[in-house]
């Protein structure tokens, strides 16, 4: 079957329905390039966006579907609709403090291939998918991309509708609430390969002027969620012999923690502190609970597994010096050598074939991509995003660096969809 | 003037309204000795004492008044009544996980010191009036002693109303709420004598076997609210070189301030991390924003002095170190040897009077009487509490080893009331 290069999707549509997205949830930027987003899991924003994305995609003659997990199928049908489809797209949720294209791209990218194909009628062999994942961010939910690991059966749905944020509402009761609480099993699904287009969310791209990223494999990914349990006691009179103060045993790790990657940063990777959490947290008090929120990145797997057991040593060593109890209460790891070699070539042919310039990079950030890449032929496509700014309100990508790599997607879609 | 030495106070009757109290606002104990109370400022359990409170001020024909920060004044006429009062009082309010009796014996045994001077007919030459001070303990709205210290001019009334709770509420919303806001002006109020009768908070009396902690000093204290900024990130793609991570600048304070204490701690010192909260403190992002408080104390000011300096240093190198910027939002400091001679004498003395064992004592926590004693001569009667353990459910105290307490707070009362 031929289908002709020189195709290329609506540009001026597809950042119609960017520039739809950016007023969900808007807030204000720093800088003069535009404003980010707050546009947390299941909040009305996220509502809001699901719904407009939606009535898309029925527009466009798409069949949606929702599953248990919130998580968006529409299905444009093939001439064999009994061949699994090739299922396309990422998360339209962002972090607190988020920008308007880390997801976006993805779903949105995904319904230009759709139009694309709408307006040519070409019919593909298999069917086409578009998805939107629920809560890839894990900004609200802790921890992220609990839908794809639910789909790719690394979660139980049960456990995540129960995972509850800062103010007590479980992610389950959220999903009720804002109506995308679906009945669309996640059992029965094959899938015939997944592919994602997504910001860079790193300054390659961008420094480099070259159109598209070919994610070769990701970064070796170790979070964890660590609590400390200690006594309360009186600020101003228990002796520092007898403390048992579970906020001293999580700055101390978190230290460690900062430490842990400041050594191996020559080396590119990263540890993060991102949450404390105390009880009571008051003033003149000690504090008888901490939690605390992190996790190591390598792109050497041996040397991430080596800093994730240095954290893991720190937390008891940080534990005993305070005189509190340390317990795991979650462990979560992904990234490594994961997508399918065939798949990576065909990004790496596509952007041939469409006359776009790239490069092989890994993803430093964790994507749905890695947890489909367990289930089915997985590969991503990155673009560039200004100076590699992201979960911040400045994050900044044009049409013009954006496009080329829509139409990688349209091409590579089709092709797998022909197969 | 003559006072029979051997008259008490009655003691069922004193501790009859510990166990009224010990309902309002209660929790579980982790021992099985009784229970704790979760008696916050301002809430709805901290209304409902306050209302028990008044109403047995008034049974007792106290006249009752409010100040602007919410603290009640129960005045008992003298012979005199153009003569500035004698005050004796402490306060209602509880930490989050918080005791029985830290405060509450102070103002219930100052009930029980007016009920015992009425059931005599004995009227004084002065007039005395009960206090209980309004948020004594900061827990939820720090800092600690606020009402006390905008009694004495420390603070402004203002100032003190603006502070706000976790949940953005409003320490003087509050107090219009409960009813409580009142308009007792502050400015005309001379007082002759303040006497604060407190539970030791520390294990000596209780380990000695000693009724009396003649409290001749306060422990030095140095405070601090200590504010960092940073930027949002990426937790996996931000390089660790690029990162202005505000939580980590927190930890890497606390876990330095908690060094302190310990390197202090053979001279009795203390240094307390009790809280941090942090923004966004959400899985995956870099936090732009961590807040922490914590306090140094020691019984010699100049050391204490020394270790608040090495905090500052500390919270500039842990600044520079995270590339985020630090900013002092709050100070405060209290104790040393602030109790008058005469007053200190006075209780000594009246120990013996009543037959009560006695040793001099140094406080290691806060107390309202330390920003009375800038204003008026002042001292405070110390009572065993069982193993020093406060700010926690355990905390527990006898009849039998509290009444001397309250024996020794009438007749030192008496004695300045008749003055």
């Amino acid at each position: 079957m031929t289908f002709d290069p020189e195709v290329c999707v609506n540009e001026q549509r597809f950042w119609s329905t960017i520039e739809r997205s950016s007023e969900k949830g808007a807030i204000a930027a720093t800088t003069d390039h535009g404003a980010g987003l707050r546009r947390l899991a299941l909040t009305d924003a996220d509502k809001e966006m699901r719904d407009l994305f939606v009535s898309w995609c029925k527009e466009d003659g798409l069949k949606v579907t929702i599953d248990p997990m919130g998580s968006i199928f529409a299905r444009r049908p093939g001439k064999n609709n009994e061949l699994p489809p090739v299922l396309i797209g990422s998360h339209l949720d962002t972090q607190e403090t988020g920008g308007r294209y880390d997801g976006v791209v993805g779903v949105l990218g995904a319904l230009e291939v759709i139009r694309t194909l709408n307006d040519l009628g070409h019919t593909t062999r298999r069917p086409v998918e578009i998805v939107n994942w629920t809560n890839e961010e894990g900004g609200r939910f802790p921890p992220p991309m609990v839908a794809s690991g639910c789909f790719a059966g690394v979660y139980d749905i049960d456990w995540a509708h129960d995972i509850a944020s800062d103010d007590g509402t479980r992610l389950g009761d959220e999903l009720q609430r804002i109506g995308y609480l679906g009945s669309e099993s996640m059992d029965r699904r094959l899938v015939h390969a997944y592919l994602e287009l997504h910001i860079e969310q790193g300054p390659v791209l961008d420094r480099e002027q070259i159109d598209i990223g070919v994610v070769t494999h990701g970064f070796s990914v170790h979070g964890f969620r660590i609590a400390f349990h200690g006594e309360t006691g009186h600020a101003g009179t228990q002796p520092m012999g007898l403390r048992r103060n579970a906020l001293v045993a999580a700055s101390r790790l978190a230290t460690i923690i900062d430490d842990i990657g400041q050594h191996y940063s020559d080396a590119g990777a990263m540890a993060t502190v991102a949450r404390i959490n105390a009880f009571p947290n008051k003033s003149g008090i000690v504090a008888s609970f901490a939690e605390l929120v992190g996790d190591v990145r390598h792109s050497d797997a041996v040397i991430a597994s080596e800093m994730a057991n240095q954290v893991l040593v720190a937390a008891e060593a940080a534990a005993a010096r305070a005189n509190c109890e340390v317990e795991m209460r979650e462990r979560w790891d992904w990234g490594g050598d994961i997508f399918d070699r065939d798949m990576v070539d065909l990004i790496r042919s596509t952007a041939e074939l469409v006359g776009a310039s790239h490069r092989d990079i890994a993803s430093q950030a964790g994507h749905d991509a890695y947890f489909m890449a367990r289930i089915c032929p997985t590969a991503m496509i990155f673009t560039p995003c200004r100076d590699g700014v992201t979960h911040h309100p400045d994050e900044y990508a044009t049409l013009d660096r954006t496009a080329p790599g829509v139409n990688v997607l349209l091409h590579a879609t089709r092709s797998l969809a022909d197969q």
